[in-house]
């Protein structure tokens, strides 16, 4: 049910439906979801844009929001993201968590690692407030 | 040519070029962008998604940095957005400029108005840091 | 009676008080203050502390804040800073304003100014966000 | 001497060293200090101002950057902090990491605990951005 609810999430939101962000793991305060890596998704110097991060950080922030404010939902009110490397691998893995779950606001972190071969490197850290909303349905 | 050299990072960024970000104004410290919004650029509750409008900001303060920098680049690594309200129109505009260009670290904010008719309300702000990187080719 | 309430914030809070803030001027969605420095308050390089400014932003961003929101009172969620050149005179000037006033979110930003003789050179930018709760008086 | 490096930093920045900073642990890529709280240190509300959680967290994070510089110093461009809960006790503990250490720019990242008995609440969370300079004298 938490992972519907999360999934619900990903599916309805078509910015990131079209980007192809994936839902690898749900749990209370915590989600995982993966990118995988289009040429188009590239910047001037062959980077990943840094768009292309914060929106995976930005969505990811939020899908381990949604698993602490039970039927009610969330919008992000403010990020703010640390690029550490250039990340420049096909593939991108995000595991994000709640560091304060509130009635009204919640506060969530996220990395953000270039998969390239077995292990990740941490490209990017974000922390984003939102704010707990009635659910639309 | 200070418009040269802005123009070229917008063409070469394929996923800006791809989201459809328009170039609109560049002067010393300053440019200015358009994006219309596609129906694919919003989330689950119909609103423009948050990393479209970040990656919207983001870039054009990159662009507002290269015009300080002469024959030298820039690379984000750092931005904070702050969201005011739903973004919920067809067209975002974005203003950027210069709030301390140095040697190494330029540091540059947006803001983001919806455009609905004839004015447009200011939907974000962001604050960006950017390091000063030799020019490729 | 909108500089009695924004007053009130800065006399009660002994921080701010016995570092020596000053306010200056009050008008709604608007507070300026000014800080004498002490020898004390600068760090290892004779440069004012990071800490100093950050503290005098987030007061000054807090007091305009308050200026819409009635009976209501606020305390800062988050905020970040750019520090944008070393702050070295005898003097910061600050001035804060409101981005959006909303029920329950205000998101605020300030410059601060080193000033020295006639005019100010703007060394950081903050924009924070503040949460609107009940007053305590 | 890792510590004595950072140990300078707390002697000679006579904010913190006034404030009552205490280095408590350093190892390279981390630092933990403590901070015991005056009544002067509360605002308002009576809880720990956010410009005195916000220096305990530039200056621990600003010292764990100095693990990772040798003879360079550093110097903060950027923090961003979120407060998650209102700090109320007579101590604060922080633990500060690195999060990316460059030649040119270091990023660490400091979490704060509010000390209440044995355990440590978490209080606030900050990322920041610093410039590696030469060091003086």
């Amino acid at each position: 049910m938490l992972e519907a609810r999360v999934r619900s999430i990903f599916e309805k939101a078509r910015f990131v439906e079209e980007l192809g962000m994936k839902l690898v793991k749900v749990s209370e305060g915590s989600v995982e979801t993966e990118l995988a890596i289009r040429d188009s998704f590239r910047q001037q110097h062959g980077f990943i844009h840094a768009g292309v991060i914060a929106t995976l950080g930005d969505h990811t922030a939020g899908g381990a929001a949604r698993t602490v404010t039970g039927e009610k939902d969330v919008i992000t009110i403010e990020f703010k993201i640390n690029f550490l490397r250039p990340a420049k691998s096909d593939k991108l893995k995000c595991v994000a968590r709640v560091l304060r779950g509130g009635k009204q606001i919640v506060v969530a972190e996220a990395e953000i690692f270039d998969v390239d071969g077995k292990e990740g490197k941490l490209v990017a850290k974000l922390t984003e407030t939102l704010a707990v909303i009635e659910a639309r349905d």
